[in-house]
C-alpha cells in the first residue's frame, strides 16, 4: 500500500515559519487617500497636536466654569457677552470671570475660558447678556489642544489594516503619505488536463475552471495582487517553464491541481527541479486539503494546492492566506466569531477537520449550524458563512459547545 | 431655552422606512468574474447539474462496492483491472462485479461502478490485477451527478454579497453573467467655513477636512459609489446650487457639517427649499450624532450629518450605511461580534449611546475593552475595533455582560 507521509497543520506551520522566514515585502509610500485596504509598514506618529487649538464641541458660550457652580434652572447666573468667535477663525477675545463669548461647534474657545455652556442651557436676555441655567464643569464641551492626539503620539501601528476612520486620523494629523507594505505578488497557475475554460465549450468529462478565479479573488480581497491567472495542461515541461517565468516577479507561486498522487502529477517534480530546498511538505493531515505541497526555490514560496475547488479554498483559508497576512504583519486572516454549535459534529480521527457552518443570529450571539454535503461541494462553501476547526486530537464538537467560526 | 425636538433612533428608522420606501436601485447584468463585492439582485438558479458526471474525489479504482464487503487488511479481494480513465475525458468502460478501472481525482467514474477505493487501500499485483484491502461503502469517494448542485437549484439568493467562493459556485454552474444591484450613488458634500483642504495650508482656527474622505471611503468599502466629493463654504445659495446639481444623478446626498443649530447652519433650510416633504428628522437622541438631519426632495434622500468626524462616522455606521445596505437588500451593515464587557460602562440617560471598544481575543471569544476620550476624538475611532450600542432606556453595561460589538 502506498502511504503519503503527511504533516499535521502545526508541523506545516512550523516548517513554513522556518523555510519562508527570509521572504519579505518591500514598502512603498502612497497618498493616504489611497490607503484603505493597505497595511501600515511602520508606526505612524502625529506631526501635530489634534486639535491644535481648544475646540468647542457644542454651539454655546465660552465661560469660566466656576461662574456657574451652584447654578440651577431656577437660580441662573447672568454673564456679559463680550463677542463671538467665527468658524475657522482665530480669536483675540479673552474671557474672564463674569464674561462669555459665543462659539459655534468646532470653533476656537477663547483664552481664559475653561468650559463651554450649551446654547440649550442659556437664555439670551439681550444682545449683551445671557442667563446660564446649568452648572458646568471645567473642561466641559471643550476639546483641549492635543486632547485627541498629542504631537508625536502613535496614530497607526505597523501591521494595521487601514480603514476609512484611519484615513480620518491620518488626514487630521496632516499626513499626506503613508508607508505601506507592497502588495504581495502571487502567481496563480491552475493545471489539469480536465480543466476547461468556464466560459468556453466544456466537453463531457471536463470540469470548469474554478480555482483560478476563486484564488485570485481571495488574494485581491485580502490586499494581495494576483499577477498571473493561467490554466495550463498538466505537463512537466510546460509547468516548469511557467513556474520559472513566474518566479522572477512574485513572492508566491500557487499551482492548483496536480498535487494528488495520480499518475500525471508533476507539481512536486517541478518544484524539486528548481533548486534547494524544493518540496518540504507533501501532504497534510487536514480534511479537506490533504494533498497540499509546499516548497521553496530561488527564495520564493511554492504552493501546490489540491485541484478540488473546496480543498483549494480551505487550504488557502487556513494556510496560504494566513502566511500572506503574516507577510504583511497582520495578526490574523480569517475573522473569527464565537457561536454555539447546535448539534453534535463528528470529525475524521487523526486529521484536522474543517466543518462548514451557517450562522444564525440569536439574542447576544450566534448559533452555528453545520452544513453537510459531499467533500468538494462548492455549493456548501458558497452557502456557508464560515467554518469551525476540529483539531486532529479531538473527536468532534458537542451540541451547545461554543466554537470559533472563521468567516469565509 | 432652545430645545431641539429630537427623535429616538427607532423613530428615525421608522420615518426613513416610510419616506424612503420609493427609493430603489436599478439592476445591471455583469460578468460573474467582476461580481465580488456586489450584491445579487435576483435568485440565481443553476443551469446544470454539478457535477454533470459521477466524479471521483480520490486517486483510486472504480469498483462495485459489494465486492469489498467484509474485506480486511489480512483478507483482501482480488479484482481485474479492465482499463483506466483519463482526466477530462469521457469513458466507455463499464464496471461489473469483480472488475475495476483506475480513475484519477476529478475523473469520470465509469458506469456500473458505485464506489471508488483509494489507491492507499489497494496493492497492484500486476498490470491486470489489484488486491483491495478495505471495505468500501456504496457511494464512497464519488460525487454523483447533481450531488453538489442539481440543475434548477438556487445557488445565490437575492441580497447576497458575492464572495470569491460564490464566483466559484457560479462559474461551476456555467453562469457567465449575474444580475446585481447598481451601486448606490451618493454625493458627499462637506460644508463649513472652518474646513480646510487637509493637504493645503491650514490657518490657525481651521480644521482639516476629514469627513469627505472618511465618508467616501466607507461608501466605497460597502459597495456604493461616491460620485461627488466636495468641500464648500457654509452659504445658503452655494449649498442649494450644489445639492440641486447632485439630486439629478444620485440616490442620496450627504451634507456633512452645518447641521448643528449654530448661526450659519443652512442645511435644513436648503433641504426644505427643494420640495416636499423636506426635512422630516431634525435631531436624534443618540450620542454621538445628535444634530442629524434627514429629509427628502425630488424622490432622493437628503442627509445632514454632524460636522464632527466621529459623529459623522457614527451616524453613517448606525443609520445611513444601514439604509444603503437595505437598498441593496442586504441584512446588515456592521458585522456584529459577541464579546464580554470587561468593566462597567455608564451611558447618557435618554440617549442611545455608542461606546467605542477594543476587542481582545480570549479562549473561545472576545473581551470588549471600552475606550475613553473626548467626544469627537478621531483617534478613538481609529483605535477602536468597534462599538457597543447602549439603548436610551438602559443605564449602561455591567462588567461581565455579553454585548454585541459592531465592527467598524
Amino acid at each position: 500500500m502506498k502511504l503519503l507521509k503527511v504533516d499535521t497543520i502545526q508541523q506545516v506551520l512550523d516548517k513554513m515559519e522556518y523555510h519562508f522566514a527570509d521572504i519579505k515585502l518591500s514598502t512603498e509610500k502612497i497618498n493616504v487617500l489611497d490607503a484603505v485596504g493597505r497595511t501600515a509598514a511602520e508606526d505612524v506618529h502625529s506631526q501635530y497636536d489634534i486639535p491644535d487649538f481648544n475646540r468647542s464641541t457644542v454651539d454655546g458660550y465660552a465661560i469660566v466654569a466656576s461662574d456657574t457652580f451652584g447654578v440651577t434652572e431656577s437660580i441662573p447666573v447672568f454673564l456679559d457677552v463680550i463677542g463671538q468667535v467665527d468658524m475657522g477663525k482665530a480669536t483675540e477675545i479673552i474671557i474672564s470671570k463674569g464674561k462669555a463669548a459665543y462659539v459655534p461647534t468646532g470653533g476656537m474657545v477663547p483664552s481664559g475660558a475653561d468650559a463651554m455652556i450649551m446654547i440649550e442651557h442659556i437664555e439670551e436676555m439681550d444682545s449683551k447678556t445671557i442667563a446660564a441655567y446649568s452648572s458646568t464643569a471645567p473642561g466641559e464641551n471643550v476639546i483641549k489642544v492635543g486632547d485627541d492626539v498629542a504631537a508625536g503620539e502613535t496614530l497607526i501601528q505597523i501591521g494595521k489594516l487601514i480603514r476609512p476612520q484611519d484615513i480620518g486620523a491620518l488626514t487630521a494629523a496632516g499626513m499626506r503619505q503613508i508607508n505601506v507594505f507592497e502588495k504581495p505578488k502571487v502567481a496563480v497557475i491552475s493545471t489539469g488536463d480536465e480543466i476547461a475554460d468556464p466560459f468556453g465549450e466544456v466537453q463531457f468529462g471536463e470540469i470548469r475552471d474554478i480555482n483560478t478565479y476563486t484564488l485570485s479573488a481571495m488574494l485581491e480581497e485580502m490586499g494581495a495582487e494576483a499577477t498571473i491567472k493561467k490554466v495550463i495542461k498538466d505537463e512537466y515541461e510546460l509547468l516548469k517553464e511557467n513556474v520559472e517565468a513566474a518566479l522572477k516577479d512574485n513572492h508566491i507561486i500557487i499551482i492548483s491541481g496536480g498535487s494528488s498522487v495520480g499518475t500525471k502529477d508533476v507539481t512536486a517534480k517541478v518544484i524539486d527541479s528548481l533548486g534547494e530546498p524544493g518540496v518540504f511538505v507533501h501532504g497534510m493531515a487536514i480534511k479537506p486539503g490533504k494533498p497540499t505541497i509546499l516548497g521553496k526555490a530561488k527564495g520564493k514560496a511554492l504552493v501546490g494546492l489540491p485541484g478540488h475547488p473546496v480543498s483549494a479554498i480551505m487550504v488557502f483559508r487556513v494556510l496560504i492566506g494566513q502566511f500572506i497576512a503574516k507577510l504583511m504583519h497582520r495578526d490574523q486572516f480569517n475573522l473569527q466569531i464565537p457561536a454555539v454549535c447546535d448539534t453534535n459534529v463528528h470529525s475524521s480521527p487523526g486529521k484536522e477537520t474543517f466543518q462548514m457552518v451557517e450562522l444564525q443570529r440569536i439574542d447576544n450571539g450566534y448559533i452555528a449550524i453545520p452544513l453537510y454535503g459531499k467533500s468538494g461541494a462548492i455549493s456548501l462553501v458558497s452557502k456557508a458563512h464560515g467554518f469551525v476547526r476540529i483539531p486532529h486530537n479531538k473527536e468532534g464538537i458537542g451540541k451547545g459547545e461554543t466554537v470559533m467560526v472563521e468567516l469565509i
